[in-house]
Formats: structure tokens, C-alpha cells, sequence
């Protein structure tokens, strides 16, 4: 009989070519498709809430592993049989049984992404975080992240994404604030979808406002879909390394 | 004029054979070393306060920088030089002028060491921490880690150091506990001073109580240099990967 398994991961992107399987690229589900095949010894269908980037990494991506399997494993024995199969840098941390008809990536209601900007070195999480030696004005950084909640078009903050034609700019975001401490800088958002790289272009506007080459009201112009002239949105592209798609919330019951 | 520096650094010591400087063999010191002789272009002597083991990380080694420069830096300068000559898994976090005097290992009154046990497994995490898979009493090894306190001939938990002839195997143990959370297991000491590979044959120990294998009277005998039979404590060893030189104290001023 056909099972539907729900699997929160997290896994250090550095290594990888993102989340979702790709021909001749090591890609975070294409191991995760290996492991459980070869766990299961039959055909797996998985489907993950949100696509990663190449170098993005995860605190809890959520997906869904279809599987008819030979015969029936605990979600704990499953747990701890990918994990044993999967490299270093993927671990699975929770395995429940699911509906049949739970799907990851269309019952999400909500993504979370973090960013970490490290304002010193790190020797413990170079990995994991954007290294920004100028000094940063976290303030002005934290007034324009709270302008990012509610309704705005972000066709500014988007990168064209080759396989999806005439995409909404428009995009509900439900929170974005920042917070300080022991020399990291973390940008949070909410929201329940995002265009491509519309995140790490967030955060590279939000550092220019910080070391205050840009002024508050050129965010605000980006803001309102008027883009170009100096304001060159995606050469400020924050790098893979400081984000992770930390949190994916779906309706009560699933 | 000779000036004397208080350096706190933190350190991934994956790489590393070790803080100590040694021919043939790269250590965090001798990258130190390395690096504030090109920025100060003369000769320089540095004394750690810890002589962190191969692999062993530190989140807040002290030590002191005598030199005699050819011009006077200020101590943010010195910080941001050497940072920038340093690889990354090194970071100076502080810089302070210092008593000529001031003697890192000699002054410090405390070492405080902390060691991180997974038990799950942590894609972000691996080169800090030892992933026991087995399941794990932690009443039982909180309850052996308080006996810990206090004055202790630490006879069993040493390895010979060949550099020291005929050294006292009594330790006085400040502090010492365990906390769990999120799946992960904290052990923490202060000593003002230990014997080699005292802390890693510890937590082995620890551990062994934690999976049942042995009993806390077992604990108790070691713990009272009665050493051998069936108790091997030096197989035992923690592997150097959990382990953290996290605190230097000193008394005030200093």
C-alpha cells in the first residue's frame, strides 16, 4: 500500500547544487531520492516546500516521500535509516506518517528565510553567514526591513526565472524585522511565496542602506516597482552562504 | 618601546595539530606568529594561556603578544590586521594594551572547558561535536559529573605527558556540570589547571555511565585513583571534536 511520509530536514547547502534533483548536478533531494531508494529498494516520489538555491541552506525544509514500501517500517526505524545513508551535511530530523493527499509544496501556507550577516570574523560559521567588514547602521537596516511587510510588487528584487512565465510580482509578506547580537545581524521574513533570488536581493539592498550608500527613500522607490537608474538591485545580490529557508508552517492537522 | 597585548581569539581546530607551535606541524600559534610578524615586520613572542590539543577548538583562548614595534598601532588596528592575515577558521575577537608584565598562562586563575555531545544527528554541526548514537541516561551522567567538584587525585583520567616529569595528579575542580537542550549535551569544567587529556578521558567516562555500561561506583573508584581492571578509561578517550577552551579567567585587572 502506497505510504505518504512528511520529513522535516535540515542540511549545510555549501556542497550543493540546491534542493531540487537535477541531471549532473549533486543536488540535496537528488540524496535524499538516493538514500530512500536505496533504503526502501523501490521507486520514491519526493517533493520539497521550497527550492533552495545552490549554497542556501536549511533548518527545517519540509517534504513529502511517496513510497509503496515492500513492507512497513516505523517512522523512527525510517528516520534513522536515511539518515544513516545520507552524507554528513543532510539530516533528517522528524519522519511522520502523512495523508495521502499532504503535498509539501501546495499546502505550505507559509516560508520562513533567515539571513545572517556576521559585522565580525567567525571562525566557527564562515559557512553560514555574510561577512561584512564596513560598519553597518542597524537601525536604518531594521526601519526599512519593517516597510517590507503588507502588499508590494517586487518585480525590482527578482531575478527572471526561466521556467515560470508572467509570475505575479506581487507578494504578501506577513513579517520582516531585524535583530542584533554577539556581532551577527539576523534578518528574518515571512511570507508565503517568494520570486527568485528575492530574498538575498532584500538583503544586499538592505546592507547598501546600511553602510548608507543608498537613502531610505530609494528603498522606498524599489518598493514601488521603480526600478534602475543608480539603484542596480542585482549586482547587491547577498551571497548563498547566510541564508536558510528555516521554518515552513502549513494549516493545523497536517 | 616593548609593548605587551592581551589577545582572546576563537579557533575551529579541525585543522590544526594543536595551539602549540611545533616544527613541521601547523598550529593556531604558528599561524599567529606567522601573521603578526608580517604585520609588525619584526620579531614576536606569544604564550597562550591553553595548550589546546590536536582539533581542539577555543572560543576564548587568551594570550599575550610582546613586541616591539617599529610605530604605534592602536589595539583595533592590530585586531583588523591580524584578522586579515589570518585564515579564517582563526579569529582575534579582542585586542587590549597590557601590564608588561602580564603573563597569560602564568596569571590566569581558571580554564574553563566545555564539551557539545549530539544526539542526533546535526548537518551543521559535525566538526564540533561527538555524535553518540546510542541512547543516553543523562540523570545518570549529570548525577556522576557533580562528584566531579572539589579535590581529586585524577590519577586514572590522565595520559603521561612526556614534557612533564613526576607532575601532581591532583586537580581542584571548581565546577562541573551537564545540561541538555535541542539534542544536544553540555558538559562543563573549571579547574585552574588540568592534566593532559583529563577533560576528553572525563566525558568518555560520562558517557560509558550514560550508556549503562558502567556503574556509578565504577565512577567512584576512578575518582579515587584506583584505576585499572576492567576500567580502561584511556580507550575511552572523547574524540577531540566536542571539546572547547571557553573561558580564561584572571583575576581583576588583569
Amino acid at each position: 500500500m502506497k505510504q505518504n511520509y512528511k520529513l522535516t530536514l535540515e542540511y549545510d547547502g555549501t556542497r550543493y547544487s540546491g534542493w531540487q534533483a537535477q541531471a549532473n548536478a549533486r543536488t540535496v533531494m537528488g540524496d535524499l531520492i538516493g538514500s530512500a531508494q536505496d533504503f526502501f529498494q523501490t521507486g520514491v516520489e519526493v517533493m520539497g516546500a521550497g527550492r533552495t538555491d545552490a549554497g542556501v541552506h536549511a533548518a527545517a525544509q519540509v517534504a513529502h516521500l511517496r513510497v509503496t514500501p515492500r513492507e512497513l517500517h516505523t517512522p523512527e526505524r525510517i528516520l534513522g535509516e536515511l539518515n544513516r545513508r545520507l552524507p554528513h551535511d543532510i539530516a533528517v530530523l522528524d519522519v511522520q506518517l502523512a495523508s495521502s493527499r499532504f503535498h509539501a509544496r501546495r499546502d505550505a501556507i507559509a516560508r520562513v528565510y533567515t539571513y545572517q550577516i556576521a559585522t565580525r570574523k567567525t571562525a566557527f560559521s564562515k559557512k553560514f553567514v555574510w561577512w561584512v567588514k564596513e560598519p553597518l547602521d542597524v537601525t536604518r537596516m531594521s526601519e526599512a526591513a519593517a516597510k517590507l511587510r503588507g502588499r508590494h510588487d517586487f518585480e525590482c528584487f527578482r531575478a527572471e526565472d526561466p521556467s515560470k512565465e508572467r509570475e505575479s510580482t506581487v507578494v504578501v509578506v506577513d513579517s520582516a524585522d531585524i535583530e542584533e547580537q554577539d556581532g551577527m545581524i539576523v534578518f528574518r521574513i515571512e511570507a508565503s511565496h517568494y520570486l527568485w533570488r528575492m530574498v538575498r536581493r532584500i538583503v544586499g539592498t538592505l546592507v547598501k542602506i546600511g553602510l548608507q550608500q543608498i537613502s531610505p527613500g530609494d528603498f522606498d522607490r524599489l518598493l514601488n516597482a521603480r526600478c534602475g537608474g543608480n539603484l542596480d538591485v542585482a549586482s547587491w545580490t547577498a551571497p548563498a552562504s547566510g541564508l536558510f529557508l528555516s521554518e515552513v508552517k502549513y494549516p493545523p492537522g497536517l
